[in-house]
């Protein structure tokens, strides 16, 4: 490992070279005007895993194409396999006008490279190319096989990923999929991101009167919708902040006090978090801290309101129906169609006889959980350690990422989810950057993953 | 007043022909198209009221003018002063598809007469103007002096009527004022309108983070600014269906058991006022009829919402900001204005200090009520009863006439609502009519009116 580690830190001044020659292709798989920019992307992606001895192809989708590389030509069945996964697409620059320097002319600034695509997600998943770059320059022999999954439909929804794990099942079965793709609070906390929220969603539709009607003549004899709704929505929280909804809490696995506890290792400041909000103070539910409320605790949330009359000045009237869409974010275990059922079930006990009501059940994603205390979340956080010289931390993502339940209904694997993106990485934003160190921390990550992971990891 | 009935029933005919040429003019006040139309149909009235032998001018406003007529020339002390207000103008007939025939070709159809502004309002003044033609030709003097106030600005505010009022306020030195612009079930139930709700108007505001944020990301951590609106709204009213702000019903005159009792005559069926609305079933405050409820009882309505995202689809934010447009409708002796201080006051009071709280107060009007049991209220009274040939009813109408606070607050003087209009009158929707019974009713009406209101009427 010394040996590797030593290549690295010799060869990072053309590793970012390399990655800036990787960044200059506008990978925008939004936009239909940058097709010949994927397909020149995904070649060139290719040839370089080639040139560093891979097995490697542009494998054809319906839409744009997927970057397979292997370390293997034929499996060796005693060495456990992982996948890596990545993407090469990047999100549309736009608005250009706000960026300092052009989205796809690389520009360092000391320990910073600009570009877009250099966190999100370039940068992330070259970082495990050079890794294994190092190892073979430097005869380190990988103690398992490696198969990279790099495609270019990230950023419009991985559409044709799914289908892509189907059709390659049998080479694809792992033990585990490694994905560099999510952030770390600063450079002194690597992190092992180790579980993820679910969503349900919903839309909500009371209506009253068969038309909107005038408030002084006909105002007081029929229930207003809008005030039925409010009143329905309302009483789907209680006091405590908590969801007001029978069974809703029953499958949810409780935090355990270790988990809490390296939850409060990350980086948080409730008043400085509030300034950046933009809130007068925080909120949320009772005898949980605001990190374990935004990614460890099932939420409601209404993401719109729309009824009646919302032009300038007064329309008196009763409005004829009301709506609101709302989503419920999910913790392990609860799952997204059975909650959807629980709710509905609750508005249609809130709801008066007087009006009329509609529930449709919209997109759902399942919570993700890997147990941070499994063989290999431990190989993974030794893994950290050693990369960034410092103690990771455990996070929990608010958020959802689709693909990880993906890997895991159709390959019936867990993903460790490394990321190296630091909070000002601006991903999805003008002036999106890499940090130099955290590229250099995840290439060692990197490179003693492996060797952690296959003590571990029955050979599959 | 048995002369005056008979020329009254033998000249209907041409009266008819006379009301369709006045509604031959397309006197729509809203539209600058129309403004010769108004010219014209202004200078017609006046003519014709100098026919009938009365003094008339047109007057200018800053925007159209007000048709002014006298039976008198040098006021007499002895006798009593009544106003008869009326509107030359109507509503825009659009969507002109909708008709059966032209608006501004009067057709008639039995006893219907169809045209734009024949109930709303030329036929309903008409008839007053017709009434004194009658005593008039048949020589019977009048008991009272009286002045036709006809304007031009109904349909869009009556924005200067209130000038006028106060620049001649001398020569409208009156009793009380007459008008007959309001509605009657049917015609065996004719109707004194005796009180009206007012209204207050606000805009709620809660802004919570300082853009829309990720609910993956974020939700959990601050308030939801469209929960807490919906809490807040909801917690406005109580399970019995009443206004739950502290002092909101402390300046609410209770219905006498002789008003309910008047208002339980006027026909009406919960199923069947159900099914017209196209509610699943009638609701509101406990305790009151559907009549009393949209009549004579305050309301807190939601006139419109609007919050985070409304499109298609989902789309999982923590929205900004949510907004609701508020109306009270009011009844005697509650004031706009502190009704207004007391709904800010119990939502500051809800407002939970994790969003900020914006509250705008908007339009006020007053309620108003005329006692049904005063004098001049039974005298009305008694002229619908020798007009129609039918035992009157009280009516209280749910919505505000800003007209009749002006003549209270500038001339001091409440108003008589004697309304012709039946339920199918069509007012500011197509096909609008009058049914000529309620015409030749309308007409003895008047003509009884004044021998009933002059002797307790002091002068004035």
């Amino acid at each position: 490992m010394e040996a590797v580690f030593k290549y690295l830190a010799r060869e990072q001044t053309r590793f970012v070279r390399e990655l800036e020659e990787y960044l200059r292709f506008p990978s925008v798989s939004a936009q239909q005007a940058h097709r010949r920019d994927m397909h020149a992307c995904s070649h060139w992606l290719a040839q370089h895993c080639r040139q560093l001895g891979l097995a490697s192809e542009v494998v054809a989708t319906p839409g744009h194409p997927v970057v397979i590389a292997r370390t293997w030509r034929g499996r060796r069945p005693a060495k456990p396999h992982f996948l890596v996964y990545g993407h090469y697409d990047v999100q549309p620059p736009d608005p250009l006008e706000l960026w300092d320097s052009p989205p796809f002319a690389p520009r360092r600034v000391g320990k910073y490279l600009y570009a877009r695509g250099s966190s999100d997600n370039k940068g992330q998943h070259f970082a495990h190319l050079k890794a294994i770059e190092a190892c073979r320059k430097t005869g380190t022999e990988l103690p398992c096989d490696l198969t990279f999954v790099i495609e270019g439909e990230e950023e419009v929804g991985s559409a044709n990923l799914a289908g892509f794990l189907e059709a390659h099942r049998a080479s694809l079965r792992c033990r585990a999929v490694v994905i560099s793709d999510t952030g770390i609070p600063d450079l002194a906390h690597p992190a092992l991101t180790y579980a993820l929220r679910g969503i349900a969603a919903l839309e909500v539709e009371v209506r009253g009167p068969s038309r909107d009607l005038h408030s002084g003549i006909y105002g007081g004899s029929v229930e207003n919708p809008a005030l039925a709704l409010c009143a329905m929505l309302a009483a789907l929280r209680d006091r405590r902040g908590r969801v007001a909804i029978p069974g809703f809490y029953d499958d949810v696995v409780p935090l355990t006090p270790h988990e809490r506890r390296e939850l409060r290792k990350i980086p948080h400041d409730d008043r400085r978090y509030a300034r950046f909000l933009g809130v007068p103070a925080l909120s949320g539910e009772a005898g949980f801290t605001a990190t374990e409320r935004r990614t460890a605790r099932p939420t409601l949330e209404i993401n719109g309101l729309t009824s009646g009359y919302q032009g300038e000045g007064s329309k008196t009237i009763v409005p004829a129906w009301a709506r609101a869409k709302l989503t419920l974010r999910l913790v392990p275990n609860q799952k997204p169609q059975r909650v959807a059922r629980l709710v509905t079930t609750q508005l249609r006990r809130l709801c008066p006889s007087t009006v009329r009501l509609r529930v449709t059940a919209g997109h759902g994603a399942e919570p993700y959980v890997v147990s941070p205390t499994g063989p290999l979340a431990q190989a993974a956080l030794r893994a950290l350690h050693a990369g960034f010289q410092a103690s990771p931390i455990l996070l929990r993502e608010g958020g959802s990422i689709p693909i990880v339940s993906d890997f895991r209904r159709i390959l019936g694997v867990d993903s460790l989810l490394l990321g190296l993106a630091l909070p000002d990485a601006n991903a999805h934003s003008p002036n999106e950057s890499f940090h130099l160190d955290a590229f250099a921390a995840g290439m060692r990550t990197s490179a003693r993953l492996w060797a952690e992971l296959a003590p571990v990891a029955s050979a599959r």
